[in-house]
Parts: C-alpha cells; structure tokens; sequence
C-alpha cells in the first residue's frame, strides 16, 4: 500500500489542497467502507477517496485527476449489487463519493417536481416530497442508505415501476460533471423538450463511466390517499398474469405493484429472518403480493380487489388468500418481500440475476431456467422473487455455504449458473439486467449476449465522452475481445 | 431540374432496381408532396422519393446512398412544423417515406404493449389499441395522417403528455437504421433495462439526423371508461395554474388535460373556422378547457369537477364555465382547440412559437412575450394556446396577409419576433422547442440561446453516428459559425 501513497502523494496532496484534508481519505486511513462493495464481493484500493462539497468542487477534482492521469469511481451510497462503485485493486484510482452534496435544491408541489442534489438519500427525498403532500415514487430496498445519484446513473428499478416507470423515467433534468471538466446543467424541470438531442438520457443508466451526475430534476406525483394489499398464493406464476389482466380491467391504473416471491423464496425468509410472519401454511409454489392505491380519498378500493379475488378463488387461479386490514397487517406482508435480500445473502452463497423478458414468456423462462440450472448444479437451492408485471423475475441459485464459503470457491460453478440463465435470457427477447446494472460483475456476461452492433455503439459512445478512459474504467463494458 | 436527373441517374436506376420502378419518384414526375413542407414554407427538390417496403429495404437504400454519396431524407407523414422532413433545394439528396412499413407487428392486451411499424398512421394505432380495449395516449391534431415513426423523431407532445407524458417516455424499443446500414433492433417492449448505455434514446427527437427509425416498441394504458370535459373562463392566466392545483388536489391523477386558450386565439378561431361553437361571449382574457377522465366505469367525475369550479368560480377565479353534457357537446368543446392550426393559419402569416418554461414562469412569460413583441411589432395580432400544466404556451404572432403575403416578406419582421421570444424563453429558464423540434426553421434559433457545451457535444454525437453526414443534414443543429 505504500507504493500507491507515493506514487500518489502529489494528487493526494492537491487533493487536500482543493477540498481541504477532512475530505480526503487515504490508503493510512479507514477506506473500508468505500472500497468494499455492499455484497463484500469486490475489494479495491484506492489513492485517494474524496468528498467533494459542490458541483463546483466536483468538476475541480475532475480535472484534477485528469491532468494526473488517474481515473475516478463515483460512488453514492454503495448499496449497488454489481460492484460498479467498486475502484479496482491497483489502488491508483480516487473513489469521488458524493455525501456532501446532498441539498434539495428546490421543491414544486405546483410543478410535481423536486431537484435534488447527487448524494441525497432517496428516502430523504420520498419525504420531502410527502413534506408537500407529493409522492416520489422511486422506492426499492436500499432506500434508507442509497444516493439518488447512484440510483439514476443505474437506472434503477424497484417495487413500482409497473405504475411510475423505472428511474429514467422519473428524470426531468441533470446536472452532470463531463471527464474534461465541463458543467452540462439541465435542470429546469421541463417535462418537455425538443429542442436537439437529450443529452441526459446519456448518462441515466451510464453507472458513472461517462460522466458525474451531481444534481437531478425529478418527477413528483398526487400522493395515494388510499391503498388496499392483498397476498395471495398461486397454484402456478402464470395465475399472476392472469390476475393482473383481470385487476387492471376491474380498477385500471389503480394497480401499483405485484410483487411475486417463490416457495422457496420464502422459506428462505422464514429460515433466516427473524419477526417475519408468514401468513400461509406455504404449501403453494407461488405468492403474489398486490397492491392497488388511489389519490382520491375515500374511494373503495378493498371491494373490487375482493371481488377479484373473490372470483380467482372460484376458479382455481387462487388458492389462498389474506387481505391487509390495518396499516400494521399491510407493513407486515411488505416486510416479507422486503426481507429478500437478507434472508437470501444468509442462506449460503447467492448467485442472483436481474433477467428482464417480454411478459409472454415470463412463465416460461421461470420453469427453464430452474430446471436448467438444477440440471447444472443439482446442489443449488433455486428461488425467485419478482417484479411480475414487469417481467422481471429475480432468479437466485443459493449455494452450500459449507462448500462454498466465498466468491472464488463459487466462481466456476456461479459462471455455469449464469451461463445458463443469461442463454435463456437471450433466447426469451430479454436482457440481463432489468434494475441493478452492469457494474464490474456483469460486463463479460453483457456482451456474451447482446448483439454485437449494439456493443460496438456503446463502446464508440464511451470513446467519445471519455477518450481517455478516466471515469469508472473497467465497468459496465465488456472486456475487449 | 434536368441537371440534377442527370448527375443522379444512376442512383435512380439502382433504387429502382432494389425496390421496384412504382416506388421511386423522379423529379420528372410529381413529388411535390414530399418536397414541400405542410405549412408550405420551404421547397426542396429530391433527386429520387423512395418507398421501401421492409426495414432491410430501408438498409439497402441506406447503404446505397452511402456508396454514391446522397444525403438521405427520412419522411413520415410530412406534417411536421419545422421543415425537418423537406429535401434542401439542390435536387441531389434521396426523400426516403415511411408508408409501406405500415404494419402493426404484435399487439399484447396483457403486456400493454404494441409493436409498430414507422409508416403506421397514429390513429390507426390509437384504433387498433381501443380494438383490444386499450389506449395508446399520444393525441395531436395531425393525428391523421402523421406517423408514428415522426412523431418519435419529434419526441412529439400533444395534448395527453400531462398525463401519459411524452412520445419519448411512450416508446419501449426502437428499431433503427444506422447511417452505415447496420439495423439496431430493440423491439422486446421490455420495461426495465438497465442492460448498458440506452441507445434508443439517441434517435428519440434526433428528426432524422442519427438514423432511420423502422419500427418501434410503445406503451399502452388502460382505457379511460368515463370522462368529464369543462370549458371555464379565467380572468388571469394565473388562475389556470391555482385550478390545476385545486384539481390535482380533488381527483389525483384524473386530470388528463389542460388546455388554455387566449381570448384572442378563440377570436381567430370563430372568424376563420366554419362550424365551431363558442360557449361564451368571449370577455375573459383566457379560457381553459379541462379533461379528467377514469379507467374504473361508473366513476363519478362530474361531481368533483363541479365542486371544484364552483368553488372556484365563488373565489373569482373562475368567470364563466360549460360542462359538457353529452359526448357531442365534448366533441364540440374539444372542436375549439383543434381548430387551432387551421383558424390560425387562415388569419395571416404566423410567426409560431413553442416554448416550455418552467410552470412557476409561465403567466410571466406569457405577460412578458406579448409585451414585448408588440413593442417590437404593434401591427401584429398576438394570440397564444397551450398545454397549461406542461409549461408550453405556443404563442402565436399573426401578421396582416396583406402586408406579409409570404414568408420572404415576413421574414425580417419573424426574426425579430423570434429573437424576443426566445430570449425571454431563455431568461425563465426554458427552451424554443417543447414538442414541435427544431427541423430546418429553428437551428440557428437553437444555437443562439443554448449552452454552447450542449450544442458542442450535439456535434460529435453527430459526426461520431454520421460522419460523413448523409443523414437529414442540415437539420437540428446550429449552422456552424
């Protein structure tokens, strides 16, 4: 570690100079929590990790870095699942971590609109927006600790895109930091614009190898007055479509989530979690949460879910079901989808995949890629969660922990894993990551399926940005051939 | 016209070869429908209109374009309002039209998805969503005959963005056609990926410049069952914004439009438009027309609207209002605002404008641009529209007939209109081009007022998609200076 802090103590020390020493974190001093990825799977070194306290400072320690030759990782609340925020082990790049710029800039109950600051915690900004009775949809399990800029930059996802759209979605402008340097400032806020290419889009989904996003305008919506929740169990996941088609002609766009977990998913919760309350006796292979709100106080919404699933039940598209009748109920059932990534990282070694395919064949892809990957590594406990109506099912491969105590122990086995789901993935129209990105875990994987006309784009728009390849290197690309 | 025949008759002969002689257009025979722009202010010449019939037509003509060095035009429904789909004059570049890739590919009621081709009329996609009892939102006054592979082109607004959004936030997946000939194809209507850079955004409103879109990938929604139309009388247009509020406070997210109106536009409308009824005497300075609608039937929507006007018209923020009571009477409401265009074009020779600002400066604005342009041109008859809850007030400028017979005559007179609208857009943090694009009438307009940055990475997204310029050039962006 000494070599890297001389042969980066002049940046470091301009580093100091620019931000002032507090904000600078050496390789001699506590790096452990922005060089470890939230999953431990990936742990880098870093020359410098930096905190910046304005867009002003950001560009700064930009060109700084830039004129020393080393390449910068942003990094927002490193709740990440792919490691994108992760610097490599060469302990020569900065980690430019965006805390301190954590302001919400202005807020528009008139205009539904909130622009926020990079580093803002996404709860932080789902309460403001409450604060001036406005909902901000955005929300997904990290909320207490993610940065929104980390959210935009891996477009991220969540438990209601089938209402409010995913993160790109939610964007209305960017303030972004370029690798030269340079401020691009769209945050009027407008929700139209066509007025020449929209350069934001550019960076929404980018997972900081284009550019820093330091500040964000963002959508805000009438608030859900009421809501109605309900889990039911399924005697198979094509009922959960089924049920969705007959939700949305009873109540429209009244549906805001469906959220279907596995048996197995939830027996891992129940094994591993404590103060979850299963409410089933789990003898069904699949359970749907659904959640239906409306902004209009006072209307019923608990009759039509009731007669929904009043007339499912009838006919066998549902086997059971428990309709939320407190606010304490209706958290409780949430807790147990919320319990996922918990109960799945403490049952052994998890290989997860974030598959997206067209809702036709969602069915499809759930039954082939278990038989698929237990045909491959029979040992393998295959469970799933998933955003159903989205078409996005969460496929996790729990391994042996005894057998496989870390990622190098799993490594072979995790790449047969993927292998697998990623073909089936492809040969479904979908694609492999649906909400956590690229990052440093799925890069080969990426261009293992995706056409290659698409991949020589995207590596022409990252020489053209960033030519000298400083900003989160190693990401989200694939390796060159 | 014999000089550009000539020099291009062997391209005419091998386009006629790849696609059939009834689907190439000389300038022998008649072409003026796709030489000349809709509002019949710029004439190009086209040394061939083709007709492909298929996306690998498309490539062909694409790749041999490039080969003998034409530019190529793409043309939807040539109803555009800035010039963007009109050959320049030379005679040497290829118009290339939409209208054969005409089919609906996939229509999926369960994943609210359909998958079109470019040359699709939108109403016909409108129709064949309402045929599996869905709605497909996009809804502009050239509904008729534009298409859709345009409207995307133009990120194109209308009159349901308040609600749905933008063409942009519509569309799932592209199908493009690289300046090289090369075909993207992400048609799988997935509605998260987060699967590296998004590359269809880059031809969203790009007119043209960056590639051909084919096909594409687009939202559908559940359809509205029920629906309440008022026409109310603001004495400010402040009042309009206050009303959005009171509205989103009563019915959430069942406000679907907002259309405002000034005295003087409705005037024109009644002097030039046979047929249209106005509800009122017209003695309020601005008129809104107001939409909510329901995807749950048997919703009351009337009852609420009522509330809120009545008290709103106790407050005085509301003059007069109609509410609608029958279909035919909200056929007649909306009848007003879509004989905009027409009552407006037959009044003089408008100098059109369609700025978005920020919604806390649009009353400002709107004071401010008829301040000024009568300051600057007392003759002319300022007269505005617009989507009130997006921040876009086309202002309209309409001078005597007689005076400025075309648009040579007009033109010093336009630029100076122009350079004042623009300039008080740019003040209150706005843009020229909400929902109309920039094409060939606004790009110096463009270059003007915005971030020499933005215009400057615009540039080498330009060269680096289309380096050797054959796409729609001299569209979008700014003369070079």
């Amino acid at each position: 570690m000494s070599v890297a802090v001389s042969d980066n103590a002049a940046l470091v020390e301009e580093l100091a100079a620019l931000l002032g020493r507090p904000y600078v974190t050496t390789p001699d001093e506590d790096q452990e929590p922005y060089v470890v990825d939230w999953r431990g799977r990936y742990h880098g070194r870093a020359a410098a990790v930096v905190k910046p306290a304005s867009t002003a400072e950001v560009a700064e320690v930009v060109r700084l870095c830039a004129r020393h030759g080393v390449a910068l990782v942003p990094q927002g609340g490193n709740t990440g699942m792919c490691g994108a925020a992760t610097p490599d082990a060469s302990g020569h790049s900065v980690v430019l971590r965006l805390d301190r710029l954590n302001r919400i800039r202005a807020i528009s109950p008139l205009a539904n609109s909130v622009t926020v600051e990079a580093g803002c915690i996404l709860q932080t900004i789902q309460e403001a927006a409450a604060g001036v009775d406005r909902l901000f949809p955005l929300s997904l399990g990290a909320e207490g600790s993610c940065q929104i800029g980390g959210n935009i930059a891996t477009n991220a996802g969540g438990t209601a895109v089938l209402r409010y759209g995913t993160t790109r979605e939610l964007v209305l402008g960017l303030e972004v930091v370029l690798p030269d340097g340079t401020v691009l400032n769209r945050l009027q806020g407008l929700r139209k614009n066509s007025s020449g290419y929209d350069l934001k889009q550019l960076f929404i989904g980018a997972e900081g190898t284009l550019g820093i996003i330091t500040a964000a305008s963002l959508k805000l919506f009438p608030r859900p007055r009421v809501s109605a929740l309900a889990m039911v169990a399924l005697p198979e996941i094509e009922a959960a479509l089924t049920l969705m088609g007959r939700l949305r002609d009873a109540v429209g766009d009244r549906l805001a989530s469906l959220e279907a977990m596995s048996r197995g998913q939830i027996e891992v919760i129940a094994e591993h979690v404590p103060d979850v309350a299963i409410p089933f006796a789990l003898e069904a292979p699949w359970y749907l949460l659904i959640e239906l709100t409306d902004t209009l106080a006072g209307t019923d919404l608990r009759t039509p879910l009731e007669e929904v699933l009043g007339a499912a039940f009838e006919e066998g598209l549902v086997t059971d079901a428990v309709i939320a009748e407190s606010g304490a109920q209706a958290h409780a059932l949430w807790k147990i989808r919320h319990s996922v990534s918990e109960g799945s990282k403490r049952a052994g070694y998890v290989v997860s995949h974030d598959s997206v395919v067209p809702l036709e064949n969602q069915a499809l892809f759930a039954r082939n890629v278990e038989r698929r990957i237990l045909e491959a590594m029979p040992a393998a406990r295959v469970v799933m969660h998933g955003h159903i109506g989205d078409g996005n099912i969460h496929v996790l491969a729990i391994l042996d922990p005894a057998r496989f105590p870390d990622g190098a122990a799993a490594a072979p086995v995790a790449a047969r894993i993927n292998a697998v789901v990623d073909d089936e993935t492809a040969a479904l129209g979908g694609v492999i990551s649906a909400e956590h990105g690229i990052g440093l875990s799925n890069r080969a994987r990426l261009g293992r399926v995706t056409d290659p006309a698409e991949i020589a784009l995207m590596r022409r728009i990252k020489a053209l940005l960033d030519p000298a390849g400083m900003m989160n290197p190693g990401k989200v690309l694939p390796p060159e051939a």
